[in-house]
């Protein structure tokens, strides 16, 4: 069932290829976003009008977390990353299903303060966990599974609703989550719902695997974005992590992963003046940046740099499962 | 967070009393069953008197399967055991979230096979997948993680209603499924559905620790359960595993996992032959036994040979995360 030959195993695909692959074994039982795969949480219909948001989402040790952070702050990143989705779909938690896979090693302090850390955040967000399981991996070994069930009171924001002419926002700041802010951010929920509210945004989704890789997400077909970059919100870590790799703070800011924050699009018969002003009065504390504009076009690379034209060279954000 | 120390790690304390430590660490965010954790799957009150349950369960490498099985059957495996929980409150399925966790070294064509068998049992128990994730675990690691949501149209049949003088069955045999039953067997979904509206039952569960083990959780306290060894249903693969073991066929039917089959109490009032046939009619393909009943009383060991009056030796089912 593994192989050292890197044609037969899954090493050679990279996540975007392994994920359309299942997509295809799955077949018709798979159905497509928003009822099924595709954008953060999946919306399933319910009698009686009621619109569920389900979604699930996992956390490594040495993939997701390491020995540099603490018990707590993991068991508070796998519960916020995934209300993270949540909030990428203007929706509100539900319930959460907990899965804990672990060598029989791991300490038993170490789990406690793992799930002190998970009820911390929890508490803070009013996420009841219902159920779970235990299950063994070998020593060394931890991963834990949640699964969420959420819902919307307005139409879902997806991420493929949006059209030529309408604005790129971003919250927050980009780029350098590694050295804190990947288990450091909050989930933004009440942004999402008041966007859900609002009616003026046509797309949303949250930055993950970096803007680079998710921007393309909610492109259009036959357009491109066009992008400011002097717009883009370069994080105080951005430019730490530069200055340490010796590569644009920009560069950081576009293909670093784990920013946790929103990327929207607005309609374009939006008065994007008071759309701004509405949520500086809101969200005084989360930072709100215009990077750009949907336009009619067609390019290889459907990220133009506005003020010289050229195609932007950062195309590929965090991709798992490649050449490990 | 790993250590050598078994006193200071997991591995000391076991499946049940780690789960009871996940309970107190998580405190008041855990509700109690049947809103939260306890029964085979939660049930949550939605909207107009929608009841939907929510449950999950994972399959992983050297855990639950084994070169031994094809990767087909361990796909098939993974959604049969989640709809298992799903049968033993009464459920219908809704829909299913799929986290895929493995080293990249995995076998592209292993894991084709093993998507052929979740997409057919999916078709069969019309269970689609609506969302999932992929996460890289160490080379040479596989763990699939299932998250399912369910219905029910009548009140839910939990572990913990079962009162003295009501009478124990349980669906198909018992013992050995090691070698064949785990990955080959059906979900007791009409079943489970046909008992929630039948009314005569008082208590359900799905027998997957094996019978010594779950049988405890339905006897109520100060209850006692006398059991006709004669009418336990041994497998012939009990019989088989018995003479390889040395141990009786008996000791296989209560203490070997997996059995997948329903473990049920049936009211008091119920007139047992009326119920009888009317299952053999409706289920003429699945046998039901009746093993015994429950009865006032205390013992330190809750299980009684009702022939010979004695405590049984068997009290302890599979325990994951012992003394690996």
């Amino acid at each position: 069932m593994f192989t050292k030959n890197k044609e037969e195993s899954i090493s050679g695909l990279g996540e975007v290829a392994l994920i359309a692959k299942i997509r295809h074994w799955l077949g018709a039982i798979s159905p497509n976003s928003p009822q099924g795969m595709g954008d953060d949480c999946a919306v399933v219909d319910r009698p009686k009008g009621l619109k569920q948001i389900l979604t699930t989402d996992s956390l490594s040790y040495d993939q997701h977390f390491d020995g540099s952070i603490s018990a707590h702050d993991a068991g508070a990143k796998l519960i916020k990353r995934n209300l993270s989705d949540i909030a990428a779909m203007g929706g509100r938690p539900g319930e959460a299903l907990l899965n804990l896979l672990c060598g029989s090693d791991l300490r038993t302090d170490w789990l406690a303060a793992f799930f002190e850390g998970i009820s911390h955040a929890c508490r803070e967000y009013e996420l009841p966990i219902v159920g779970g399981d235990t299950s063994t991996l070998p020593n060394g070994q931890f991963t834990a599974v949640l699964s969420l069930t959420g819902y919307l009171t307005k139409p879902p924001l997806l991420r493929k609703d949006a059209q030529a002419g309408d604005t790129l926002y971003v919250t927050g700041t980009l780029g350098g989550s590694l050295l804190k802010k990947h288990h450091n951010f909050e989930p933004r929920l009440n942004e999402g719902q008041w966007l859900a509210q609002s009616m003026a945004c046509s797309a949303l989704m949250d930055i993950t695997d970096g803007l680079a890789k998710d921007l393309g997400e909610i492109i259009p077909d036959e357009c491109v974005a066009y992008l400011e970059l002097s717009k883009i919100p370069l994080s105080d870590a951005a430019h730490q992590c530069a200055k340490a790799s010796g590569r644009p703070a920009m560069e950081h800011a576009f293909c670093d992963g784990e920013d946790y924050e929103l990327l929207l699009a607005v309609k374009k018969e939006t008065q994007l003046e008071v759309f701004e002003r509405q949520w500086r009065q809101k969200f005084p504390g989360t930072p709100l940046s215009q990077i750009g504009q949907l336009r009619k076009g067609q390019s290889k690379v459907p990220y133009i740099d506005s003020k010289t034209q050229e195609a932007l060279p950062w195309i590929k954000g965090f991709e798992h499962l490649i050449n490990q």
